[in-house]
């Protein structure tokens, strides 16, 4: 069986991601890491275990990541995020914390680890900044051929950004470990902006888990509720909220459930376009591809295992 | 049998353009307009009329086309276009001018003209910036249905442009056009430097032109000798000069040549990604989609058939 790792700045969105992965039969997640992002560190991994308690995986363990990037000094959340997810990452909803505390190793021993014990049976999921997964790398570097796959959440390579014309969020917040990644040869998938904004969820999706009456059921609704009300500010036009992290979970699970393009990636470091995800041009006749991007999604199918496997997950969690 | 209107700012790649399309029996080049870029438009017009002569085809007629795009007052070419094209556009080699002269029609009524007359049958191919069309499409708007399809080299996707990171030539010379183009819902087939960049020319190949010893033969190994040497500075990576303008002939006649991404296009107007070719947002869950953006193509298929094509026409054109 597939071995999954999230790499989570829980988040609405990744709080879903948790679902879902919790939701399918055919992975087992053995572990959270914690990154910065949606929120801080701290808050991030507060989180992750009291909605793993939640819904009824108190088995899951979660390990601290690094508070900030590599090139910076410290992490603030920004306002914009506040906005989206709420002061505490989870739409402001209230669930009662976890008496489990995070593991005494790091995330980024516990990834080269995962490594280690999984081999090729383990996918990374990283749906904040790549600070960790890049720490892993420059710590034990063989890792990038020794990994399954990685699946990331972030970028934009066919549509433009959502922090300017050029940046994505997660990438904003650590180009160079983007970068870094993207160069490193990890076989690795990017699940960006180009398929997460057509895989929207409504108020009407959101009712079913509420319909439940189950406490993961009510919760899952409250918190999705408060990021769909963002998302009519932020993206008026997109008609519901995007399912960013879930998708890259989704691919973690099914890869079919996405088209990817082959191409050697970069990420612009300088000047105007800085965390812009982009083929890298040097890179362009290297017959050895080391990315998938994807570029179309089955999105009526991912909505249904989105909403099967959560469903189920919500309504047996109590 | 399709007919072609080739939209050229002649030019080294414009020429190997013509050739492509003199040497393919399954479409018919109706008529060249002419467009600045790499030249001037005069010279441009100059060299499409003195090169059909030179190939054997004194029977394509020419028509002159705007002189500048809508948004400016003038063109002057660029230092790096008469570095990578020559100073008379064809790579400095000397060819007697034709006794021809352009038509008297204007390029921007010949488009129309050609559409109402082949319909579905006329494929456009605009290798340049994309002002004749965009001045044909406001004149009469309803070719936007009326027409095959438009083949278009310029842009850059999934890869940085050749201007700077955002911006690839001919979109440059007139953003604004190809924006109206992209927006217009006219069946638009996209190719960027994302795969024109993959298929390469080197003096190899060149010298089986010039072994033939015909006239034609030795023009076109002179000429793009010229070209193969400017990007020995301007692409070193490459090793090769990109048969930028050939492959949107190719794709004209061969669609299978690339795959492409159904996607609807915008370009970027404002601030510092003008000129980008990217997804519009706005439309990226229209279930309609009018463009085509290639993304891969077959290298040597496409190297194949326009050695074979261009080969042959240059050993028989004196």
């Amino acid at each position: 069986m597939k071995k999954l790792v999230l790499d989570l700045d829980t988040g609405v969105d990744d709080a879903l991601a948790i679902s879902y992965a919790l939701g399918s039969p055919e992975v087992e997640l053995i572990g959270i890491t914690g990154t910065y992002g949606n929120v801080l560190v701290e808050q991030g991994v507060r989180n992750a275990l009291a909605i793993t308690d939640l819904l009824g995986h108190p088995e899951v363990k979660v390990y601290q990541g690094l508070l900030h990037s590599s090139t910076t000094e410290s992490f603030s959340v920004l306002p914009v995020s506040a906005f989206i997810h709420g002061e505490n990452g989870i739409g402001d909803v209230d669930i009662p914390d976890s008496n489990r505390s995070a593991e005494t190793q790091s995330a980024v021993d516990f990834i080269i680890d995962a490594v280690k014990t999984y081999g090729k049976d383990l996918i990374y999921v990283p749906t904040g900044p790549m600070t960790n997964i890049e720490a892993a790398l420059k710590k034990a570097p063989e890792i990038k051929d020794e990994i399954g796959r990685i699946v990331l959440m972030g970028g934009a390579l066919t549509v433009p950004g959502n922090c300017n014309a050029c940046m994505e969020a997660n990438i904003s917040q650590d180009p160079e470990a983007a970068d870094y990644l993207f160069r490193s040869g990890a076989p690795t998938t990017m699940i960006g902006l180009d398929v997460t904004l057509q895989t929207l969820l409504t108020y009407k999706e959101t009712q079913r888990w509420r319909d439940l009456g189950t406490k993961a059921g009510t919760f899952l609704a409250d918190m999705t509720d408060f990021y769909i009300k963002a998302y009519e500010t932020t993206s008026p036009h997109l008609g519901g909220c995007g399912l960013h992290d879930p998708l890259a979970v989704g691919v973690a699970v099914d890869p079919a459930l996405v088209t990817t393009l082959d191409i050697n990636m970069k990420v612009d470091l300088e000047g105007p376009t800085r965390g812009r995800t982009i083929g890298d041009e040097t890179r362009l006749n290297d017959p050895v591809k080391t990315m998938k991007v994807a570029v179309g999604v089955d999105v009526p199918r991912f909505l249904n295992e989105f909403m099967t496997r959560i469903t189920n997950l919500a309504k047996n969690a109590d």
